[in-house]
């Protein structure tokens, strides 16, 4: 079957595990078809297809480049190991390809910025996989950040990620390789931690990153375990933990002047086939104190993101809309946080000033 | 009616606000009994005995000196502002009375130990008024925190303790006064905090405290809202929070290797009416994921505390045994934490050595 007109034709770079996951948002998304996928092994591309619910129209391509040069292909879905973002990403849009990017986008925020420019000047949109972003929960959450009558304004965030690897994992798996992806831990988990705190302050950048003293680092020197503390001039304070080496939470906690926001899903629901996800409000005076509140979930968060993100792609393409330039902004933010928190473990945990 | 002879006779120094709560727990402990109340007015110390269900015969007296005198006094009940704790409990002391003494103990660690030193020589019990310690619930999450199957080892705890105080309470309060409890929130709340992530960690010490940047003083120096980070050699981390302006949150989460706890009330019980008080475990490979467990509670956390503060006492007095030093180690261990965090806030945030 032939994607409609109006569907973005997504091609997919590489067949990371997270990419069947992508495959299944893609189906799902009302706007966005499944159109190719591409591997360095033809073989391993055609298995990835069939297993992944491509149509049998579907072009199946033994090389990135061969993707690339599809001029079918409006979009792709980058889930290759960080350390070749900036190589394919760049080709990506040179070929006029939107760029949906898995995190961490970049090894630093130099190559983010040759990314972010190479999208730009070619006029493609460009979004990171951060899916949470796109969960209905959010949106409603964020309602509640931004009443200051309910919320007040927010003083202290708080946020974990971790799980425990197991042995296989942090020896064998590419976030555990210097090579594929160096920031290890902080750059695959510690993203989400630094981006759900970002996303809690309106995006307000914290002026100084100190990193937790002893993290854990493997022979190669990837982390796979750290944490920092963020803070604002205006006495805004913020933690964060990320762990390989932990058991799972997905905590997120925001306490503001008048109310406080609870999480412990943030990242990912924890039960993903529930139509509903949860967070918590206490209240100084409210009764109950602690009030669940459950939000609907129609789509899974990762085909909203990919709904969010072909829409926009629809809108450069039919109307000749201009890409959104706020996803970009938001990356190189998380990015250049993310950066100051490793270059305070670099420099024995001093205080690291943070510049966008 | 005069108390049996197996219920440790409490008098009580000041009228403090807490101190209402404690008279209801003395009159729940079986072996405890209101006996005498001490205000520097006697005005005010015979409302205070009407108002708190003394018995007709208890001991009213216009003067601390006045009660410490007063031979029938098993044990006294110290809620006076922090600055005067170290005169008062050394000469309650050297009248052979036992301790029970409200958080913050002491001002500092020196001060402390003179204290604890009083408590030693006059071989009375000493313990501090946290009160949490004694509920039921800290001993079932202590089980889980020692079961090594279950929880493996603790990684990350992070702990909050804040409510909006309020223009008067920020202005008129004694835990706001300079010359009465000069440590402010880091004091009367982050103490919850920082024994509540020793607690946590078995009492381990940890090796450095970092004091969170801008933290907000009042005019006269006092802190309204402060935190801190924590760290052991071993890798362990710890972050904590106490304001007074910011709503109502007394988190601790504790990450283990095999599962996590949480804890939205830890300090106090949100409803303190029920009779039941929960927490949170989160395992990797449980199901449900998330699990509440809810703790039977007979008596109120204050009236478990003074329950098991008479048993300690009648032990001395009864069996001739020797006072139970370990609750004085705990408050020291907690004192010394929280001294290193206030040199830290007061050196510009460095990283200040833990030494017990």
């Amino acid at each position: 079957m032939e994607p409609a007109e109006t569907q973005v034709r997504f091609g997919i770079l590489g067949c990371a595990e997270i990419a069947k996951k992508l495959s299944r948002a893609i189906t799902l998304a009302p706007n966005a078809a499944l159109y190719a996928v591409a591997s360095r092994s033809l073989e391993k591309a055609k298995a990835f297809a069939s297993a992944n619910g491509f149509p049998p129209s579907a072009k199946v391509y033994g090389s990135y480049e061969a993707l690339l040069d599809d001029p079918d292909v409006d979009a792709v879905y980058v889930p290759l190991p960080t350390s070749l973002h900036r190589q394919w990403v760049v080709k990506a849009a040179g070929k006029k390809k939107h760029v949906l990017l898995e995190k961490p986008v970049a090894l630093n925020a130099a190559e983010l910025d040759e990314i972010l420019g190479a999208c730009e000047s070619n006029g493609v949109q460009f979004m990171d996989a951060t899916m949470w972003m796109h969960h209905p929960r959010t949106a409603v959450m964020k309602e509640l950040l931004n009443d200051s009558e309910r919320f007040g304004q927010p003083k202290m965030i708080h946020s974990t990620f971790s799980f425990a690897g197991g042995p296989d994992f942090l020896t064998n798996n590419i976030r555990t390789d210097p090579n594929l992806d160096s920031l290890g831990a902080l750059g695959d988990i510690g993203w989400y931690c630094i981006r759900a705190i970002l996303w809690a302050t309106a995006y307000d950048l914290p002026q100084t990153a100190v990193a937790s003293r002893h993290p854990v680092l493997n022979d190669y020197g990837v982390i796979l375990s750290c944490g920092g503390s963020l803070y604002w001039p205006d006495g805004k304070v913020a933690t964060f933990y990320c762990s390989f080496l932990t058991s799972l939470t997905m905590d997120l906690t925001i306490l503001g002047t008048k109310s406080s926001l609870r999480i412990h899903d943030f990242a990912i629901p924890l039960d993903e086939n529930e139509k509903t996800a949860s967070f918590y409000v206490t209240s100084q005076f409210g009764n109950p104190l602690v009030r669940e509140e459950a939000v609907a979930c129609e789509l899974p968060q990762e085909a909203g993101m990919v709904r969010e993100f072909a829409r926009l792609v629809a809108g450069i393409k039919g109307n000749g809309n201009k890409p959104e330039e706020e996803w970009g902004v938001l990356s190189r933010k998380t990015q250049v946080v993310l950066d100051a928190v490793k270059a305070s473990i670099d420099r024995d945990f001093e205080a690291v000033e943070i510049v966008m």
